[in-house]
């Protein structure tokens, strides 16, 4: 459960509609309702879980029965909604358009508090090269490593151990939670949140065959390329991003990645697309702008997949997709006995309709020969 | 293989056989053997690697050939297997009802010379905050991060580069080996295992469209829910459970993962359920006691599985499962040429059914003139 | 981009041939050609992103035609490729008969400078038991730990926040990135190169059913076996090798492994063999040598692939492959609609054989009718 804001943290509910309003979202009381004085709220939950002190709402109008049974202090609904509400509500309702938009405003705001007592500055047991420049209000964590002529942006912070390689730079305001690892030459925009276990820039899978040196031995192929990462990405627990070959890995900005992600090197991600976790990108693959690609889907090297597209999750992706659109490929799961059943005929498909085409044949055969003997 | 005590570690058959016996599981040799003086053990190995001062186990009754290969000291084995005998053993037979577990005990009593050898006590180098509080015989590894208002119960382990986030818990006997990661407010009980690389409480994967920010935007909702995890519970390498967005992501007692396994927000495992590596579990899905998650099989988000449901390896389970049972849904593979012969009827699928119907419609059509000319 | 040399670095193309020639692998500028005095080279790129003062390659005959718009200095091409020029190039032609190994050995050089600017020695901060030894030339990072009884060879570098636990040894010339972790007792030979997040020797997934402790608990087998890996490995990011329950999990000489792979316990990979990223390897599988595993392949336990199998994308191995030769078993992707309308007939596929097996039938009876009635 999230934790309370205790009784001096508390906010009250005028102070978040002006937050709300502030963003450009427009969220209201219903008119002629006055609330004499503004509730304070200390927290923010679920229908089911929200107490009276905390606000809470309602984005699916399927869920709309669940209003009868919150304790919530404030739920936030759109109009159409309210308007539908057959009894005067246990609630102090909150009118906006968009009430999971409004939702993530407020989660956002309720983690502020938790977010400002992060510790400040430079821990002692930072080692940091004196070529690094580091702006105003940078934090860096116990343990963290900066190498040289790194940058980093102003008011960004580094938690606990990591290691920031050799000539990469940070924008502002990043969030790196402890123990992201950026290679040298790693470059990322402003607002980046990166999590932990992150690896930014390891070495591409590149190899040559070499048998110079034996059969079946290999040459590695240095990745000399880098990485670059626009404006408010946000990386996963343990996702990686190799550094290109000779040119560079790209994400472009407002891409999401989720955890346990892998990008190849010299992989291109379009703006504002979104990945779930364990999603696998091979090495060159470009990836337009406004995609998703739902969890576990994997996509194969040098394919190019046009804006908009959306992938299944666990869809291998082999080759390009020039339309937007939805694509699928998984296997439907069963019971096992009748998965095994169906499964086995997978390899006789192509035997079926060979078979399937000369029945038809036949049947052509025989219906004009039987049409013939009826003249 | 494994390491052999020297001599003064080594135990003696006996004692391993009164230790057994205390755990409730019953082991004894043969009626009417008596081996004076009981041998002393340096080890435990496979019927084919174990040497003459080591113990081994058949547990498998169809690998009984193998008792005659054997140079052990000292094999487990089923009262049912050692009646069997043809000929006087060259080791001596201990009997148990269940030697596969009799070999897990087994091997934790001798890890133990190595575990008694893991260092003690809060390293130096370590960095505790002055309001976390540790239990009597706690082990903080070098260069530790512990955050405010952490409590370590009474004999838990860090090893070393572990981070434990501001307001978590860890009960009593935890063992944490290098470099595990808990984000703030992660809440685990008594006796855990957490491997190298796992992150705990990272943030959900959840944001909401933003249109007021641009097209395909997306707002961040932060994430505020906790972690809660059971007692017994163990977690390998490179694992991420997600936090909760607003409820808690929960894992239950007894609950076993296995390496790079993604666990996102809000879901909820039942005890003693077991995922092997590499599954994905997508948010908000509930999974029941005593399941089976295989290899690199995958969950969607928002569903429910029943207690004791087993799930095949690199299967896509996209639908709720509300029987006990196993589900599969893998493609099989074949040589690639068979393969590609047989898949690129997949997409015919549909039309061949529809064929067949035809056929069938005509065949009956045929069938009935045929018996009414007949008539 | 790759980042240039400065002028000061740059090396003469005289002395990049010498190098070339010196490893085996033969180039030469073509016959007559004289080049006085040689251009001094300040990097690597593509056709298409070389400069004036870079070298190039032409590894796919099919590219040729950008050998028109290249503006870098130098480009490798085959002899035959050189020949069918039909003007005369912008470029120094350097002829290599392997021109992609040939960039796989520019590539290392370029890459030198940067790796002689590493840091070098002991960091103060590293915690280096006194029992550890250290051949010459080793460097270890900050805030490493090496535990007791560790050997480093001649020449090993440990990035920062690496830990060596006890009893592991590493041979000479090895290249560990910040934050890798060994457990104890694991074995490496010489120039292995070990990526960020890297964890070997994490306990194995074995459990035994426990009834002693309740109904569907477990018991854990600890895993006291080692891990052994031989010359020339590299392992990607976040790529996880499991200690063996009791006997090793071994990967031999030349073995490469891509980021996020997971290996599991008693698996053995024979030598050359590559796996790209997000493969799983269940335990005790045993792999030949020269295979290749594409990304996100999945191998079930307990298996025996033989030497040279090539296992397509996305398939998952559920039994033994015992010729050489390419294995698929993957989904076709297509549009959501296309894939649901066909899928939805997977589960029918034993039904819709038997109905066509039925049909056959009658056709042959009725032919056999019709026969009988001809005559």
């Amino acid at each position: 459960m999230p934790v309370l804001l205790n009784a001096e943290q508390a906010v009250s509910l005028s102070e978040l509609i002006d937050a709300i309003n502030k963003t450009g979202l427009d969220c209201k009381l219903p008119e002629g309702i006055q609330q004499e004085p503004m509730p304070r709220i200390r927290g923010l939950g679920s229908l089911l879980s929200a107490g009276p002190e905390e606000i809470s709402f309602l984005s699916n109008p399927k869920m709309q029965e669940l209003l009868e049974q919150t304790s919530a202090a404030v739920v936030i609904l759109t109009p159409q909604v309210y308007e539908e509400l057959t009894a005067a509500p246990s609630f102090i309702p909150v009118l906006c358009s968009q009430p999971y938009l409004m939702y993530a405003l407020l989660a956002q705001r309720f983690d502020q508090v938790r977010m400002s007592d992060l510790p400040q500055g430079i821990h002692p047991t930072a080692v940091i090269d004196p070529s690094a420049q580091l702006g105003a209000g940078v934090s860096v964590g116990p343990f963290c490593v900066v190498e040289a002529g790194v940058t980093l942006g102003r008011g960004t912070r580094l938690g606990a151990h990591c290691v920031i390689g050799a000539g990469s730079t940070l924008g502002q305001d990043c969030l790196l939670h402890a123990r992201v690892t950026l290679y040298h030459q790693v470059h990322i925009g402003d607002r980046a949140i990166l999590h932990s276990g992150v690896v930014l820039g390891a070495d591409g899978f590149g190899f040559a065959p070499d048998p110079v040196k034996g059969q079946g031995a290999w040459a590695k192929i240095a990745q000399i390329g880098q990485v670059r990462i626009g404006d408010d990405v946000e990386i996963g627990a343990n996702t990686t991003v190799d550094r290109g070959a000779l040119d560079d890995t790209v994400l472009s900005n407002g891409v999401k990645l989720d955890n346990q992600i892998m990008i190849g090197h010299n992989v291109q991600v379009g703006e504002h697309t979104a990945m779930a976790a364990c999603v696998g990108v091979a090495g060159s693959t470009q990836i337009g702008a406004r995609c998703t690609i739902a969890g576990a889907a994997m996509l194969s090297g040098h394919l190019v997949l046009a804006d908009d597209v959306h992938v299944s999750g666990g869809t291998a992706v082999t080759s390009n997709i020039g339309q937007p659109g939805r694509y699928t490929g998984v296997y439907p799961f069963a019971g096992h006995q009748d998965w095994q059943k169906n499964a086995a005929v997978l390899g006789q498909l192509s035997g079926l309709r060979r078979r399937l085409r000369s029945l038809e044949r036949q049947q052509t055969n025989e219906s004009s020969e039987h049409t013939n003997k009826q003249k």
